[in-house]
């Protein structure tokens, strides 16, 4: 199993359409991709910051997410409102 | 619902000693606890450094994770072999 946890800083004023993409990226996820356990986003306590925690069955499961064409329209839309790259943490699980 | 992420640094060498522990409480809260959705323990980028990612149904599944006693017992045992306070994000989730 892999945990992912992605860091992302949004533009002033933008965490609204943010969300909105964010929200049909995280459907569309979890309702296409078998090798994914979870894939969810959290407002984070420090401002303009949210984080995605996901879990992979494996690193085939990975690579079809980021090849996938929904994570390719809805990661491309969102980008718009980044401010600045995301911090992506890839993590074997122990436990 | 609520994401939690609890960053934990370990003391050189204790982390084969951490994980053994860590691994009772990952089974003991898969186990016991219906108000939780998620809860795995991963191995950092960093140095002697763990990350649990943690997913609740609600403030009280939350609440009841804090209070039992297998957390009590085993979150206790891991303290030995940390150094330093654990890092803790109580997110609410978004999508």
């Amino acid at each position: 199993m892999i945990g992912v946890m992605a860091k992302l800083k949004v533009k002033d004023g933008q965490g609204d359409a943010f969300e909105a993409v964010a929200k049909l990226l995280v459907e569309a996820v979890n309702a296409n991709e078998p090798g994914n356990l979870m894939y969810r986003l959290y407002k984070a306590e420090e401002p303009n910051t949210y984080i995605f925690m996901e879990r992979y069955q494996d690193e085939a499961a990975l690579e079809a997410h980021r090849k996938s064409p929904h994570y390719g329209e809805h990661g491309k839309a969102m980008g718009a409102y980044l401010d600045g790259r995301p911090e992506v943490s890839i993590m074997p699980e122990v436990a």
